[in-house]
């Protein structure tokens, strides 16, 4: 049984056998959900990923890296299921379905809720630029699909908030009630997606049922 | 001009005028939200609140107490809502359109974005157990009155966790974009909520006139 921590190494022995890197990711996706960001040190992110603190600091250049990368690996699947469901020709509510959907399971998937630290007030540091960009990139996909599904000009941009706010608010539901998230959440987020857009519960059920062929495959949820 | 911070006094003076221990709230508000809790040092609580370390220590324990006052104080005018509107007797979905719209408004009001500090992993602590007891109790009354609204028993739990979802998004897009909030907000989601329990729009209309009336006032918004 390899040592999981508090063994420092050199380099490239992980003990895990998914590598240094995800080692040190590993380790800040745990600390940063359950010891908070600002509460982490270098020197616990290196302990708790076995590595020692030189080591850490080779593959990122401190905390904020671990953390940027973690949100980019947050949203990155959720923009690419976007961008492929925007350059798609099926009923736009269809593929509101999906990606509502698909970002549910997203965030319900992973071993440590990494949607909770998007309020983080640290991410208003100019480092998390990137960051920002792919969500605004995202925020506009949601956008897109809702003026696509016949709301009005003047609603969109507060109906698609709502739509996105409904998608989040699994990440506060994780939080507090980890039992009330299951496999049929993200149906039923994205059915409620289809209502807050105004479509009448008799379409609902068709576009459903596209958008259900249409969304990523679930990725392992948490439990 | 009052000197704000870095002026240390022994007590009482407080320079805004509104006393020592609202200056020292008020300061964990700020900084918790812009600098971060973890990030925060009971040291820089005393001099943005232009105090002596000594007097914060004898209004409260740590930084933790302030943290926990301020939660109590996001969560407690709710709660009093919810417990008038359980014992009114309008009908249930008027009810629920009120508690919504009212928790809405006090999510959007107040200088400071509190409600995300909702997901910080620090409040596991058992020492912010009385603001858990409260979220819970206000939970409740959420199932409480969407059961009310004729949602079938098995439903209950994971319709009452989408429209508490549904409000506290208002927390993310606070965070995320706050030029998506106004005065229109509460309504549009206590609108939808009402959709969310099945209710159809031609239903939904005369709820929510009832709920408007008894609806706490809007307090102050933040902009």
């Amino acid at each position: 049984m390899p040592r999981r921590t508090g063994r420092p190494r050199t380099a490239g022995a992980s003990p895990t056998g998914r590598g240094t890197r995800e080692d040190i990711l590993h380790a800040g996706a745990r600390l940063f959900c359950t010891v908070g960001y600002g509460s982490t040190s270098t020197h616990a992110l290196a302990e708790v990923a076995g590595v020692r603190q030189a080591t850490l600091y080779h593959h990122f250049p401190g905390k904020h890296a671990v953390l940027l990368e973690l949100l980019l690996g947050t949203v990155q699947p959720s923009l690419d299921a976007a961008r492929a469901l925007l350059a798609g020709d099926e009923p736009a509510p269809a593929r509101l379905w999906a990606l509502c959907a698909g970002d549910v399971r997203l965030l319900r998937a992973g071993e440590d809720n990494l949607g909770a630290l998007y309020l983080l007030p640290e991410l208003d540091d100019e480092r998390f630029a990137p960051f920002h960009d792919r969500r605004a990139e995202l925020e506009a996909a949601y956008r897109a699909l809702v003026a696509a599904c016949g709301v009005p000009a003047d609603d969109v941009v507060r109906t698609a908030a709502l739509v996105l706010g409904l998608v989040e608010s699994v990440i506060l539901q994780r939080r507090r009630a980890p039992g009330t998230l299951d496999d049929r959440t993200a149906d039923v987020v994205a059915d409620a997606a289809l209502a807050l857009v105004g479509l009448e519960p008799a379409h609902r059920a068709a576009h459903a049922g596209t958008g259900r062929r249409l969304a990523a495959p679930a990725p392992a949820a948490a439990d």
